[in-house]
């Protein structure tokens, strides 16, 4: 997202850090990634951005919803989703939970272990099921493959019991981790649901629903491949390697490749201290007030306002009393960086409040949208 | 503390995660510091936990308060505690957040750096100002000294500026790092601290406060030193290195010494999942809900209640669909470890609830105490 004149007129009159948000950014992403794919069914992972005007923009266009609680859940249905438009995609789920979900009208759910699909057959009968399964390491920034997901073998015996218990076995996702920098990483794992499809279809079981996970990458700092990009390798592979399955749902679960290049976070610098090795600039956000990816060294593009200096060699950090509150060990920023300059966190849109805490007494960034500033 | 059979009753009725708290315990360690400590005003750090019931009991038995933010002002003002007894010991103050303390009545304050000493010059003229020194690296759990602190020459000219100023030249202050194993610690940290006393006599400035920070240890699974055996240190040091300094102000600031022990955390099995390495046990409180210390590796000690089965190398993990939700990588838990277990972490009254978040729509664990339950 760029910095318009009319956010730089907006944040200069903030004290505080805020997000500004462009709603109309985010739906041009979903339509991207509809137009684009074939046999699309966008899930937005609810967990990425669950700002409420987000969600209702969402809604009014026809998304469907990936929910990881029933939290996410009771607030997906206060905004009028419908729960048919719901897939439960997070993997560890109380039984309680499942029972609420079905209640209200929830019938798609994941799984990647047997305990959890006997929950499921207690508590959603009839439901549909689908099976996450492992990846092997991708290039991506956050592999999700380690917390989730099973094998192919087991895949195709959850998918089996699930029949055996009378749910509906309806399909395979898998997740290629967060911004994943390779397209073929799509491919790899689309090969290996065909697997599944076919074997499971010799069993008398015909699987529907391919799910591609998100991981769809946004630009930071390195080069990424587009979206359309992504979606070709996925149609292509589909129609070479799905042959006889004719009505494929292709589901993607999107949530940074939806809203993580629709924000931005601008803070102030607080303080700028002379150290050791190098200067230190505090900034008043933080890795427990919306900066939580840096934690593990997640690279935004990093903007200092109006300072043109020579580069040189910083440490950034949050305005906590906490060790671990370091945005980044080494950040080049301009030699002239001081107290009150505004520094801007690109495509910020994701990923952001939702881990906020409120850490020391300090209140995380405020959020705004760009048709109300 | 313990595992009560009142507690034990308590949890097996809940369904959610919980925190439990001991008021007297806390009590108990306020006093233990107070009456071990020659000259001690304690400053309990207001972000170690910052629930009402623990700082209005700190508030009824006399104790100061270290605050980090507005946020932590107003929320002990709203408490009755008299801003003459808080110190605003963040390192990193917006100059308007300064002003607003000193307009409620805060006296007294840190500084690490020249403009910081000029942004309390001008909003919170008079006031007592301290100069933070770093220390070098100790055997401690969270290090604390790249962040914040500066160097012996560069304090001693912080105090010549402070009084140059019209501020008064109040102290020094250091910190051996969160969760610090090794008393001589403060041994090593106090011989800097009287350098910079008599140089500045010398130069006509007579400092009084000497703020050994917090860094007592809490057990968990690591032998620790007594609370006892530390300030017995501090008090022969201060004893034998600061003859002349007749008025002397010991100050501590403690958080996890005063809380860490009087708490505990008690968490329900959601899942358990074969894995390729080993098995995955997942929990319904994790990193963003109460375990945040876990990221870094930071051990307590965990305990399957009921199960007895031979230990096993198991990965522990939490509630959402985030790789870096996971609480320990390795841990060793009774082998028949399964759903619906009682799983506690022990002294768990530190650093837990501060950095909740509500991350993928999911609740933190909820706060009880003894006396309540």
């Amino acid at each position: 997202m760029e910095i318009t004149q009319k956010i730089l007129d907006f944040v200069m009159k903030q004290e505080e850090p805020v997000i500004i948000l462009d709603l109309d950014i985010i739906e041009k992403n979903y339509w991207r990634m509809q137009n684009s794919l074939n046999h699309s069914v966008i899930y937005y992972a609810v967990k990425a951005n669950s700002e409420k005007r987000i969600l209702e923009r969402l809604v009014k266009i026809g998304s469907s919803f990936d929910i990881a609680s029933i939290g996410e859940l009771d607030l997906m249905l206060s905004l009028g989703a419908d729960p048919s438009k719901l897939s439960y995609g997070n993997t560890i789920k109380k039984e309680k939970h499942i029972k609420y979900a079905y209640d209200k009208g929830v019938r798609l759910f994941v799984a990647d272990e047997f305990s959890e699909i006997e929950k499921i057959s207690r508590q959603a009968p009839g439901s549909k099921v689908f099976a996450r399964i492992q990846m092997g390491d991708s290039d991506s920034d956050w592999p999700l493959t380690r917390k989730f997901g099973t094998n192919i073998e087991k895949a195709v015996d959850l998918m089996i019991l699930a029949k055996e218990k009378d749910l509906i076995p309806y399909g395979i996702s898998f997740h290629v981790g967060s911004q994943c920098y390779d397209k073929y990483a799509w491919k790899t794992a689309l090969l290996k649901v065909a697997d599944i499809f076919y074997h499971l279809k010799k069993e008398g079981i015909e699987l529907k629903f391919i799910n591609t996970g998100g991981g769809m990458p946004v630009q930071y700092l390195r080069e990424i491949p587009e979206i359309e990009d992504i979606t070709a390798i996925i149609n292509e592979t589909i129609i070479e390697n799905f042959e006889g399955f004719d009505e494929l749902i292709v589901a993607t679960e999107p949530g940074r490749t939806l809203v993580g290049d629709a924000g931005l976070l601008c803070a102030n610098v607080i303080l700028r201290a002379e150290k050791e090795k190098n200067d230190w600039v505090y900034l008043d956000a933080g890795v427990f007030h919306g900066l939580m990816e840096t934690i593990q060294n997640f690279r935004y593009e990093v903007i200092v306002w109006g300072k043109n200096g020579e580069e040189d060699n910083f440490t950034l950090a949050g305005p906590t009393c906490d060790s671990v509150d370091v945005i980044y060990d080494e950040v080049y920023l301009p030699n002239d960086v001081n107290i009150d300059d505004k520094v801007f966190f690109m495509n910020a849109g994701s990923y952001t409040t939702g881990y906020s805490t409120t850490f020391n007494g300090i209140e995380s960034p405020k959020v705004y949208y760009t048709d109300e500033i």
